[in-house]
């Protein structure tokens, strides 16, 4: 759970509570508008604060949306360390799976997805967001190597655990219970961690 | 084949012409800005016809552009027959992948889970969508429970193929290629065609 630590900020003064309610506004925004449907205005009319504050700070709408986007995502996804990457892979699927069906998960996602078609900002940000998932990723396969586990490559993980989450997600063609996440770990435990075809 | 000469509408005809302008000119406009940011008039004047042409043959915007997407994927995959599951499998994913990488294809996909936010007949366009991909799939798979084949389940086929393809595309974080498509079904009918845990 170091990484949780290392990674919150530090709390209070007026700069967090400013960060925390644009943050507020422009998930708000998103939820209610969809991304490309509202502007810097929109966004510090919602927040309380004044326009200037937000381009001080963050320069663009598609910058401040990626801090939103990546925050909310390493905010709500913490790196297990369980001692098995059978435990570790469990733990971090039924996470992300909790946050994608949450009320604000399919938000983000779809928020990522969106910044793709919003020029070379948005396409950094939409990078950003999956290189995020795979450091994440990469850190409890790293552990696992290390304990002479079989591990599976991350690319596998995110093809096989991440994706059909997301997709039925996206879809919202089944719900994920714990069974089903659990299932998708196990499958790839079982079928990829050989040397990949 | 047959499905596909069955779906396919009567050429020719002031009718379909309207139908084909109308369809060229609302994905123009998904690719251009993104669903949600333009209006029947965008479509009207784009395509060359009356507002109220539209209204009468599809009533909302929303129907439109769910008669646009799944147009354009029923055409764009149809079902192959070559006398094997693996056969199958692999020309329609060879399909899909091209699809999807294609020009308009990310604009599809990203169209219907943009429609999934659009209120409930947004919710019911992407069900449709899946449904639709569903209905494909389970027509290879009953000629492959036909033949005593080793079928997988279609969610497994949904889950392990078609989801990572999609996500792939919608994240662009690699390219589609031949060897990876046939790999994807291959670990599909290598490791799920038991009963499913």
């Amino acid at each position: 759970m170091k990484e949780e630590q290392e990674r919150a900020r530090r709390p209070g003064g007026r700069s967090a509570r400013v960060r925390t309610a644009v943050h507020q506004a422009v998930s708000a925004l998103v939820a209610e508008r969809g991304y490309g449907n509202f502007t810097v205005g929109d966004v510090a009319a919602r927040a309380g604060v004044a326009d200037t504050s937000i381009y001080r700070r963050w320069g663009t709408l598609e910058a401040l949306t990626k801090d939103v986007a990546l925050a909310g995502l390493t905010a709500q996804s913490p790196i297990p360390d369980t001692g098995s990457l059978e435990g570790d892979l469990r733990a971090y699927a039924a996470h992300v799976a909790r946050d994608i069906t949450g009320p604000e998960g399919p938000a983000v996602l779809r928020l990522v997805i969106a910044l793709s078609t919003a020029g070379e900002d948005g396409m950094r940000a939409r990078d950003d967001f999956l290189a995020e998932r795979t450091r994440q990723m990469e850190v409890m396969l790293d552990r696992a190597r290390a304990r002479d586990e079989p591990t599976p490559d991350v690319l596998a993980v995110v093809d096989h655990v991440l994706a059909p989450m997301y997709i039925r997600s996206l879809f919202g063609a089944e719900s994920l219970t714990p069974g089903y996440v659990d299932d998708l770990v196990d499958h790839v435990l079982r079928t990829l961690t050989g040397p990949r075809a």
